[in-house]
């Protein structure tokens, strides 16, 4: 997969391209990472990018000529362009899913005080990463990359992402490791005795309970199975329902 | 406003503190960012800071022990601790608004294989930024000191947060700049005529359309005005509801 990421602020990316899984991932050749300065498609001496707003009020806002260049220039019929913004439809991970089938992935990062209304007719998708309002699209872009390439094949274990929280439904079960004992907590002896069948009940009940408890609404359409349903019943039992 | 961040890979900060409006926040005094290594409080020669799961199963689970030796150097009583985890309450902007106004977040990055089940005794509160899996929690990171800092005074100007996405409960209205016409599109007349009751109509009616069509679920609880009930009800008809 490629991923070109459109910014006015291209050394944001230094640390997120250099580091960690992405860093390995691009090694590996199991991705590549383009990051291109939306600045060099001006046309003017001074390279501004963005201009006060028709009609008025504080802030600059950037210029569609400039970006529809900067898209006409990396981009093509394999591309999916995906601005970030806070109006876009939110991300999850059913939508990483789908954005890890793409060819080529190119992310428009938002100016942070706006940007003219007819780029939007440029680009295929919007996404908002959360309701909360950021400086600008530049850690949106981050969070779309990364949490799809950490789906690619070989990008990390296979495993690793089956257990996930949300990938199966459900939010991960809680993990312990050495010192057995600390600070006078101590890990559930189920886990210490090597019996593989309790350990995979304790788990598949721990997981469960955590999401009854902290995000009961993923459960509104979960398919449980017959031992699920026992499960659930036995926690809402021992939390005094 | 004093911000530390504890991660395994502080690397991935570098871009994000030396760049745009968070760089300029700090050379402004109007906040500081630290990034501390997990890693420096490892007490072992080769300053391993993870472990294989208690029970089995593959990927490294943080340890508890560094977590808190980490935690105990850098936090005070005036610390909120908050851990970046997929399984805590979800962020938002109401939560970016009382975040602002603690003395020093103390931002504790997951590891993307797991951790501990026992740090959570050691945090003060867990926030997740979306409904998807990323590699770590350095971006969840980034994602939270942004948006708290640019609410901080003097950060940015104040009418540049008064107008957001989300703030006063709506969209933001469509922004437009020159050129007055591109690729056969034109910037709408009513911002070209200096009008300004006008001007603030379309935008206060565009705010509202945006919002109605996009994220229908924000105007649940909006408390509308006379004139704004009135705009909706017009919207509607134009819409041909």
């Amino acid at each position: 997969m490629k991923i070109k990421i459109l910014t006015l602020f291209p050394k944001m990316f230094e640390g997120f391209v250099n580091e960690s899984i992405i860093k390995r991932a691009i090694d590996k050749n199991v991705c590549s990472i383009e990051i291109i300065d939306i600045r060099d498609y001006s046309l003017e001496k001074h390279k501004h990018v963005d201009d006060t707003p028709c009609g008025g009020g504080r802030g600059m806002v950037l210029a569609v000529d400039v970006v529809h260049r900067c898209l006409l220039d990396n981009s093509s019929s394999n591309s999916h362009v995906v601005m970030m913004t806070p109006q876009g439809s939110k991300y999850n991970q059913e939508k990483a899913l789908e954005l890890k089938e793409k060819e080529e992935l190119v992310l428009l990062c938002g100016h942070y005080e706006g940007f003219d209304e007819r780029i939007r007719k440029y680009v295929d998708e919007e996404i908002s990463i959360g309701d909360y309002v950021l400086t600008g699209g530049e850690i949106p872009a981050m969070v779309i990359s990364d949490s799809v390439i950490r789906l690619l094949d070989n990008a990390i274990t296979k495993q690793s992402h089956e257990d996930d929280s949300f990938s199966n439904g459900l939010l991960e079960y809680p993990q312990y490791t050495r010192p057995i004992e600390y600070d006078g907590m101590r890990v559930p002896e189920v886990l210490l005795n090597g019996n593989h069948k309790l350990i995979n009940e304790f788990r598949k009940k721990e997981s469960l309970r955590k999401t009854y408890l902290k995000r009961p609404d993923l459960l509104e359409n979960y398919n449980f199975s017959k031992e699920e349903e026992k499960l659930i019943e036995i926690i809402k039992k021992e939390i005094g329902e």
